[in-house]
């Protein structure tokens, strides 16, 4: 059988490090060109030894040749890049933010950028849109946060019967410190990091926008109060993150539980779990962890969800919008 | 000067061997006995080699011949010696749970013991009740996490004209694993809690009756909503606390700052910060670090506190509390 | 094709839980029971989540009904199984240390044990005794700390022509603290090693027969001296070992390097590098980096390797094994 | 009682952070002025935040206002300004490595620097050079390395009847990162370095000239076979080292253990361990473990040492040799 050809521009980092081995043991693909830019002329064993590969990161220079195109750039690199390779008729699979919101006001504001995205790409996360995805040419994948945040709140904004019932929620995510990129920052050193952890962009981080329009709202006219507090801790992998949400109505423990487990019944790597998860049983995978925590009657809920950042929260998950586009079972390439 | 004599009960726990060292370096005090129970007959020196001290552990039997007694035992243990100390005339500073709730139909609860408290001691916490501690015989020292969450929001429920305005708190606090103590449990060995964070006790926690009788309302008839989402992270030491506050009322942020700063103006160990507070700010220190993260028009409110949960949560306040009980500068042996 | 059948005796500890991982990926085998001891009853789930397996635990019974039997317990266990699994026509994988040895005074004096071992079997390191292992029937698995010192050695003692010509060899490795197990002993808690480095049994681990044995001379009479230093460090997984080699003659480092690269042109899970390796550059893989970090013109050599304890250390060389032995590919299930 | 002045020039990295806190607590002395480059104009508690220090960073421009100056800058920047200060009368410890050495050609090779120390100072090793430090004016204080292999070695090189029976030393040694400087390389943040360790400069690290010097022989012409191995791993702060000793003769045990006892029975932060050590037994404090792990009959020795990189390896080491110049008790402000 033919295999596709794939290539990653922005492969040097550690989500394109990510890729880089996720599509190397893929069964179904052949990768093709690793792209960087600061790092163009060293081989990827150079600085990712342990991926055994001998290919030498190049600069982009507009190549075509591929069938399929992952971005992992620092936000704002793939405003211009995408256009081009969808209108050479490339599959394209942005990581970054560039693409993630339809409101270019709020995508101004949160990113800080003047321009505002020139197409919609359709938001790839599987267990909401599938089957947009298999139909899609053009995918922005989720952030890191709002991927871990959105799959434990989706349920009750998107269940059937369940919207409209919140009134707030306050989400508290601790981050690996692999999710702020292959960085030389002081202040992400091993000697600050570890033994630490830190807050920042307290309501002011931009996948806010994204959870807020993906859970059928707005962070500019929201239907709920909500905030965001992110951190990052002492561990190179992962998110966690608890969710306190405030319903309108009373609630029942086990009715919520039906809600969760019937949404996700047809999602692979979802897991709803009735004991508590951890760090440790999502790293180095590609599945979310979902645990409802506590549930009192009054309507106040704690849920617990996990991911590998790098993996659910971006290259894995990107693997498996490249899986759905091209009609592949959802998780080749993605156990074990 | 004549020393005062200070022993400890339940030395050779991680709370403990902090005593121990600040009492050690304490310029006005003496440290008499240490007594243990699973390590009688071991030097100070054999578990804690770097407080290089030669005194022997022993099992206690009854003796008062110290002027000051502090309590490191585990929940249950101090119910029969506090009142026999204080009968024997002693000052005693207990850090266990097991005087600190008026309640004790919550503390059955919450602690699983049948026996109530059989006596009402200071609850040690000197920022809100420091004349108390000053005329006390018997402190009850608060719990760490309670220490953490309470400091963070006395001013909005203790401070003038702010108190009755709070509908709803979220807290998520992530401690150090040393909390757990010293401990042989497989899930807190290196190899499972590395890399790790986990929640636990969610909604449930002892802590929980502390924090709500503190505020000046119960945990059984509460005025607001209040959830805690307590969790142990890939660290030895420290309490971060990120706490969701939704008032009743609009807020104003440089009104909710003064009102911090003004309850705390004469707390040498609150640090109301204006920028981001971590752990590394805290560790090793009896200082509490508030941080008002986000303040919204509507009244929604996000707080940021870190303490070192063997100082400011344990070790270092109970010093603090001895100091004044004994009439020094509060913050004598502590800084430095 | 029909799939080899494959059960792991002792599958609940570390080393278990790999081969269980490994296991349920690879192509040829069909994993079929995992017995265990403390935690039969209990499902791979509730230990490893990760691994997302269903399967109950069972206490072993004499049961010999699959092709292929991994054993993963602790020393001493294996003496009794191994010889009636052999003699009912398995093919067995041993991965304790109870027939690495074969001089049974070195191997009483070493492990404490009475018992000495009642049959030979075949080493498995295949970068060493590959034919003898695809001709045999049961296999001892090597030590971790032996694996990542012997590799480091090997061509020096087992090359061509090179023999014969070591005067002193030190070892100083540092493993992670999975090494010594799925435990619950205090001295391994996070809040003992975080931060921490401790070398034990030095000069007495029980590794060293199996090392000098390997080399070519024996622990009771050795042809050269010999000091082996483990300690363990802050971290999971992995093993650094640093290997200080006094030749009797001059050496030259390309000499050296090209006897290195000769030796192991065929081995495809040992990486003789150019550059400084590091932990990183292993965990998570079955291969064992080798770098000459050292040589000086009178013979000095400082060699630095590089393995996961968990994989080329125990599970995954184990695997290795079995692909030789079944006449597959020495990789399978072993890449990406 | 009149206390000394006292400012630091390179305040602002971590060994200048150590200092900080060590003078603010010296009860002889008065911080006077912090002097920084890049950091210049920042507040002590912007970067530092736990030391509660207002003082702004200044840059210096040749003030000499204080009885006593202590130097931590990168190595090369002393050059100029200790002999200014010396000129100028003021008493001078300097932290950095560029008046260690007495061989202007170890010192270029070494250091790769053109000029060649201007003036002999007096090597800061108190247990080594009592006498000389307390009569001394200017100080070049030990390289931390270099400290904890020294202190390791010392009784056999130079202790009684002792010397001339070495032929051969190893040494491996593991530091903490926090010895690589408040550092903003990515080689050294948190996602590189957490389960990660990592050898470098193996045979030519700048220390090895220094300790060759301090024992009495040189790393042009060493009278016996000297190899060291640095590496980093993941903890911040200590230094753990082993040191294989091949001696020329047969050694006992207790012979050993008796000199190591006497050399150092006036040594107030050197502990000779009968027990053997591990980071955290020395992290935090100024002393120095040693213990003797292994001595063979035909004269193998193991001895494991272990030090505060940034405290007995820097900064506390310093104040050491400041207490000795001034005639202080030699521990005064270190304990505790």
């Amino acid at each position: 059988m033919k295999k596709y050809s794939v290539s990653i521009i922005g492969a040097s980092g550690y989500s394109g490090a990510e890729l880089t081995r996720l599509l190397l043991r893929h069964p179904m693909v052949e990768l093709q060109e690793l792209y960087a830019f600061s790092n163009a002329g060293n081989r990827v064993s150079d600085l990712y030894a342990a991926l055994h590969c001998d290919k030498v990161y190049k600069p982009y220079n507009g190549e075509t040749e591929s069938d399929i195109y992952f971005l992992a750039l620092p936000h704002g690199e793939a405003l211009q890049l995408v256009p081009s390779l969808v209108a050479a008729g490339k599959m394209v699979i942005d990581l970054s933010g560039d693409f993630r919101l339809n409101n270019p006001v709020e995508h101004k504001a949160f990113y800080k950028q003047d321009k505002s995205p020139s197409a919609v790409m359709t938001y790839g996360m599987p267990e909401l849109f599938r089957e947009d995805i298999i139909n899609a040419r053009a995918i922005s994948n989720p952030g890191c946060y709002a991927t871990s945040i959105i799959l434990g709140l989706a349920p009750l904004f998107l269940g059937t019967e369940s919207s409209m019932t919140v009134r707030a929620v306050n989400c508290t995510s601790t981050s690996g410190i692999s999710g702020a990129g292959r960085s030389s920052k002081t202040e992400l050193s091993f000697s600050e990091m570890s033994e630490n952890i830190r807050a920042y962009k307290v309501g002011v981080h931009q996948h806010t926008p994204e959870i807020m329009q993906t859970l059928g709202t707005s962070a500019t006219n929201p239907s709920f109060d909500f905030t965001f507090t992110p951190m990052i801790g002492a561990l190179i992998r992962g998110i966690y993150s608890v969710l306190n949400v405030q319903l309108d109505r009373p609630a029942d423990a086990d009715d919520i539980a039906s809600l969760y487990q019937k949404f996700y019944q047809n999602a692979p790597f979802v897991c709803v779990r009735s004991s508590m998860t951890e760090i440790k049983h999502v790293a180095h995978t590609n599945f979310c962890d979902v645990h409802l925590a506590h549930v009192t009657a009054s309507g106040s809920l704690v849920i617990v969800t996990a991911i590998d950042n790098l993996l659910k929260g971006a290259a894995g998950q990107a693997i498996q919008n490249m899986n759905l586009m091209l009609g592949f079972d959802e998780s080749t390439g993605l156990l074990g």
